[in-house]
C-alpha cells in the first residue's frame, strides 16, 4: 500500500511521541521531526508505511543511543494481558462459536499498537465488550473454508500483549482443526512489535514453532526478510496476517491471505471500506 | 506563544485540509505539504502559530490561485448562525445572567473554527446544551468588574459565524453599559476568519464601530497592524481577544485583556491549564 498525504501529519505525530518514550530531550525531538520532514519531502511514490516507520524508529534509535524504546511498554502489555488470559480462554472455550470470538478477541487485540493515534490507556480496557464489537467486514465464511482446505497456517503477528490473544486463538485452531501453524514475529524491536523475546515470555513459543522475520521493519517487507521467512510465506496453504503494518505492506501481494486487524486510522479505513474503531477480517488481497 | 513540537503534525494535517478545500489536485497537494514542511524545519523560535498559520495559508493560495479559499463556508456560516439569532437572542434576553451567558454562547461560537481540528459537522450542533459547557476557567468576576471601571473596549473578532455571537453580547453590553465598544475583523480573507465583508453581512457594522487589523494574519501581528488598529489596541480600557489565533500572538502583551474561546487543542489546553474543550475566560496575559 502506497503513502498517502494524510499519512504524513500522522508519521509526524508518532515521530513526537516515539521520540519522547526514547526519552529524548527537546532539541533531539526537533532534530527528529526535521529528519522525518526531510525523508517525506523525498519520499519515493513505491514506499509503504512501514518503511517509513522503519526509518522514523531508526533515526530515534540513533538519536537516543537506546535500542529498544518500548521495551518496558511490551514488558507491561505482555504482563497484563497474560493476567486476564485463563478469563478470556475460559470464556471462549464456553463459547457457542468459539474460532470465531477467538478471530474477533484476537482482532480486538490489535489495538494494542503503539504507532497510530490511540484512544485507550489501559490495555485491560481493550477487551470491555469486545463481544459488541462492529463486524460488517468479518469474512468469516470464507476463513472457515480455508481452514478446512489448508494444511498449513502461516500466522504473521504484529504487537506485544496482542500476541497473548494470537496464543489463544492458535491453542484453540490446535485443538479443533489439523492444520499445522507456524507463527512469526519480527526479527529485531520496532515500535511495540512482538520480537522473539515476546513470543517467549508470553509461551507461543510452547505450543508451535516461531520464527521470525529477519528484519525489523513493523510490517513484513518482502525483499528484506529470511529465507526461512519467505519460505514460509510463499509455501503456506494459507496466510493469517494480523494489523495495520502487515495489511500496508503484504496488502497487494497473495490471495491466500487474511488480514485480521482493527481499522485504527483513517487511511485504512477509507482503504478497506470500513470505518475507524471497526473489526477486519479480511480475506486476499486488494487489487494493485 | 511560542510554537510546540506537537503544533507541526497539525501543521501538516491543516495544510492538507486547507488544500483540499481550496480544490488542490493531489500533486499540489503534496507540494503544499514538502513547502511547510520547509517552513517547519527552518521556523524561528520567536514565530508564533498565526504566523506559521499565515504561511501556509498564504502557500496554498498561491499554488491554487484561490484568494479566498473559505469564502463559500464562511457565507454558509454565516447564514446557518443568522438563522438562530433570535432564539439566542430571546434565550439570553431571558436570562437571570444575561452577560454571562451571553459570554458563554459567544466563547462556544468560537468552535466554529476551521483551523484545529474539529468534532463538529453542523454549525447548529455547536450550540445544543451549551449551558451546560464545562467553565472551570471562566474568570466573570474579574471581566465584570473590569467592565464596571471602563469606558472603552476593544473588541477582537475570530471566526465567520461566530461574529453573530459577537454581536449578541455588545448588544447586550450596549443595553446594559456605557462602555463604548469598537469591533476588529482581519484585514484581508485567512482561512475561516472573519472580514469586514462579513461583518457587514451580519449587521455588526449597523451597531457598532468596526475597523479591521490591516494584516491577514489568523490572530494578531502588532508589528504588521494598521496604525488605527494599534491606536485602539494600546487606548482601549479593556480588550476582549476572542479565539486560539488571538491567544497565541497577544497572550504574553497587554496586561487589560481577556482572552474568551474554546480550548481546542492540547497544546493551549496545556498553556492554560484546562482541557480540550473547555470553555475559557481568561483575565491578563500570561507571563512570558
Amino acid at each position: 500500500m502506497k503513502i498517502y498525504l494524510d499519512c504524513y501529519p500522522c508519521f509526524l505525530r508518532q515521530a513526537l511521541e516515539a521520540s519522547r518514550i526514547a526519552n529524548a530531550d527537546e532539541k533531539t525531538q526537533r532534530e527528529v521531526l526535521t529528519s522525518v520532514m526531510k525523508v517525506l519531502g523525498n519520499v519515493s511514490q513505491e514506499a509503504t508505511p512501514p518503511q517509513i516507520g522503519w526509518l522514523i524508529h531508526k533515526t530515534i534509535r540513533e538519536a537516543t543511543g537506546n535500542p529498544d524504546p518500548y521495551k518496558e511498554i511490551k514488558q507491561s502489555h505482555n504482563e497484563l494481558v497474560l493476567e486476564i488470559e485463563p478469563d478470556l480462554f475460559n470464556f471462549i472455550n464456553k463459547s457457542s462459536s468459539p474460532v470465531i470470538d477467538a478471530l474477533k478477541l484476537a482482532g480486538t487485540a490489535n489495538l494494542i499498537d503503539m504507532g497510530p493515534e490511540r484512544q485507550w490507556s489501559d490495555v485491560r480496557d481493550i477487551f470491555e465488550g469486545f463481544m459488541n464489537k462492529k463486524s460488517d467486514f468479518f469474512d468469516y465464511p470464507a476463513f472457515e473454508s480455508s481452514l478446512k482446505n489448508s494444511g498449513t497456517l502461516f500466522y504473521i503477528g504484529d504487537n506485544a500483549g496482542e500476541i497473548v490473544l494470537d496464543k489463544i486463538l492458535i491453542k484453540l485452531l490446535i485443538q479443533k482443526t489439523d492444520i499445522d501453524i507456524t507463527y512469526t514475529v519480527r526479527g529485531k524491536p520496532i515500535i511495540n512489535d512482538a520480537t522473539m523475546e515476546d513470543a517467549r515470555s508470553v509461551g507461543i513459543t510452547n505450543i508451535v514453532k516461531v520464527i521470525d522475520t529477519g528484519a525489523d521493519f513493523p510490517g513484513v517487507v518482502l525483499k528484506s526478510c529470511s529465507e526461512e521467512f519467505l519460505q514460509y510465506y510463499y509455501e503456506a496453504d494459507m496466510i493469517l496476517a494480523k494489523g495495520q503494518g502487515n495489511y500496508e505492506s503484504l496488502s497487494e501481494e497473495k490471495e491466500n491471505i487474511f488480514f485480521l486487524l482493527q481499522a485504527k486510522c483513517p487511511v485504512i479505513a477509507d482503504k478497506i471500506g470500513c470505518k475507524v474503531g471497526d473489526l477486519v477480517l479480511k480475506a486476499g488481497r486488494d487489487q494493485p
